[in-house]
């Protein structure tokens, strides 16, 4: 059922300890850095205008998050964002809270203009946000939220040229020729701050070292859904969860993702 | 002995799921954000200037922290600060290390002028020295340290209009009509960053939803207390006690924060 | 083998709870404030330039780390820097990422020039390339990688009149007389985000109540490394980790300290 040796990528990961470059949130950043250092990969956390293009060319990939910006940080994401296109490193943008205010609008459109993410990881309705600002404009009907959301992500595929995922009960990558649906995890996953931006910095952790942005996107999302239900296991409460997931991301074994992932991938279109 | 049905409110919470728009400071972001999630509200953080106004809009109510402030956020706090008074949407301050400096005391002043809290929460030295500011210059006697602190939090309630909560051995909720003891709580919460932060955040969730300013200030504080006393059953020391916390501000029961909470109301007056 | 009363030292920091003020980086300030609440110390975290200098007035000492630095950040690190020298308070100095950009090596040199830290803690690489920015330009050897970290501290040490202090498997602290040699900790600490930073706060809040800075650098590094310790025998993966972490800062007993403490110290020179 697998087409993809997850596993294999998860143990290149962990022998390549790829640095990862984060212009993030300030809500996730220490929780998203262990992350990456407890799955095997390596964070710098930087965003002065000053430094950003030095700092991409030393790390293996670059996570654009906009959960708390500001101008100032905009003007670095931008430096980041065209530095990392000009390299050819991969780039994961997270657009926390697209379509919420006029300011997160104007910096997505801005930073998609400056270069062209591998992946774009958001959740449905950021990702629907984020495709309404490039030409879709049809209401979005709550109950059709799957369909919808899909449809958002093979738009902002085909238009951008990049790989769109999509974290929800069932996790979407949609990539340019497949689509992939994930549906480990657990619910409490939405009771944690940062689970979606985690998503996005394992994106860039992988996009390091895989041989292609949709088998990153992949591999993260099921890494992920994974740790989670493996963590959910042993703690069911939020504060027990945070900590239990930190755990799980450096004990997985490469075996174990692979028999527990539960994915199915189709032909895009 | 207890007036209003906090475990009501709490049900109310979680029913309602409010979304708390924070503009706090860099060290408790996250575990805000987290008991936010943990209680059953919805928090989102955003503090530019080019966005605040939006974001209040969206919300159903505003916590402003000065814990780690600068110019360009206090612009920020400033917009978020009008934007939610025109709208009605209730606002907390708190007033972090009032008293320390100049510029927090000349960012309090700003703020007031700019707008008036629902409640203001801080700690019996931060709501003197915010009392002091405006008005009050008798010498504060730290053997008198709760008279001093109920008399500043009347001086400030009586001429801002709004509900004052300070945090201490025992809880103490100043409102137009009525004060309010809440002896809950556990001195461990004195040894973990953030915990006052994290009663102004639950503060702002219940501002959403309750009836009154008065009645959300006393649930959050009962909330906070409870939650101190459940979590120091199983954890004495700090690290085990700040995730423990959370977990116990998600299990937390209406009918045990009903039956646990010590509360005293009084007139004011 | 010990020449200094650790165990004396680390009461006397939970007797005085020294204020240390810190000018940190987004992504331990949470995790370092707990850090230095739970070894008993009070923290206070405070960047803007319009404040600083009454801030650092309060405080015992000061910390300064670079990790997530910005120009208006570090205009408020050189205003505290000076106002500190001013003022006889130790200032503790984390040159996190030197070497890695020009904005980062340029800040330093900033700093340096503003004045003179008690002390300097970071990992090897960034002492080398601290030293190679004041005049040494060998090239660095990994495989010597031990006596090219002690070589340049010991450069660093004379010219700027410091002590210097080096993390790693056995942390190093070079003073003017004497170079100590701590042999506790634990492989996982490299595995938690903040460790090195945490281990400059706790540098800061025994620099404010130790007889020299000497012996407040041996005296973090000791408590690190004892903690570190202490936490992995019931935390062997990084979330319980560094949970437990704390839990130990809190719990370490004088005796404990001195007990498992592993020190050697040589003439310098």
């Amino acid at each position: 059922m697998i087409e993809m040796n997850l596993g294999t990528t998860l143990l290149s990961l962990r022998n390549q300890k790829p640095l990862v470059h984060n212009i993030t949130n300030f809500v996730v950043m220490n929780y998203t850095a262990n992350a990456l250092l407890a799955v095997g990969a390596s964070p710098v956390m930087a965003h002065a205008p000053e430094e950003v293009e030095e700092m991409v060319g030393l790390a293996g990939s670059l996570v654009i998050n906009i959960g708390t910006l500001s101008s100032t940080w905009v003007e670095g994401m931008e430096k980041a964002m065209v530095a990392a296109c000009q390299l050819g490193k991969p780039v994961v943008l997270d657009p926390v809270g697209a379509g919420a205010t006029t300011f997160r609008n104007d910096t997505l459109l801005r930073l998609l203009a400056a270069g062209t993410p591998s992946i774009i990881r958001g959740n449905a309705s950021e990702i629907m946000a984020l495709a309404g600002q490039q030409g879709q404009t049809r209401g979005v009907d709550s109950t059709q939220f799957s369909t919808e959301g899909l449809e958002s992500a093979q738009m902002l595929c085909r238009q951008l040229g990049c790989v769109v995922s999509i974290s929800g009960e069932t996790d979407v990558v949609v990539g340019p020729e497949s689509v992939a649906y994930i549906s480990n995890g657990n619910p409490i996953m939405t009771r944690i701050t940062g689970m979606g931006c985690t998503a996005s910095a394992l994106a860039g952790a992988f996009a390091a070292i895989a041989p292609n942005a949709f088998e990153a996107a992949v591999a993260a999302a099921a890494v992920m859904g994974v740790c989670g239900e493996l963590a959910y296991e042993g703690a069911h409460l939020p504060g027990s969860f945070q900590m239990s997931f930190l755990d799980k991301l450096s004990s997985l074994s490469p075996a174990e993702l692979d028999e527990r992932v539960q994915i199915t991938i189709e032909n895009n279109g």
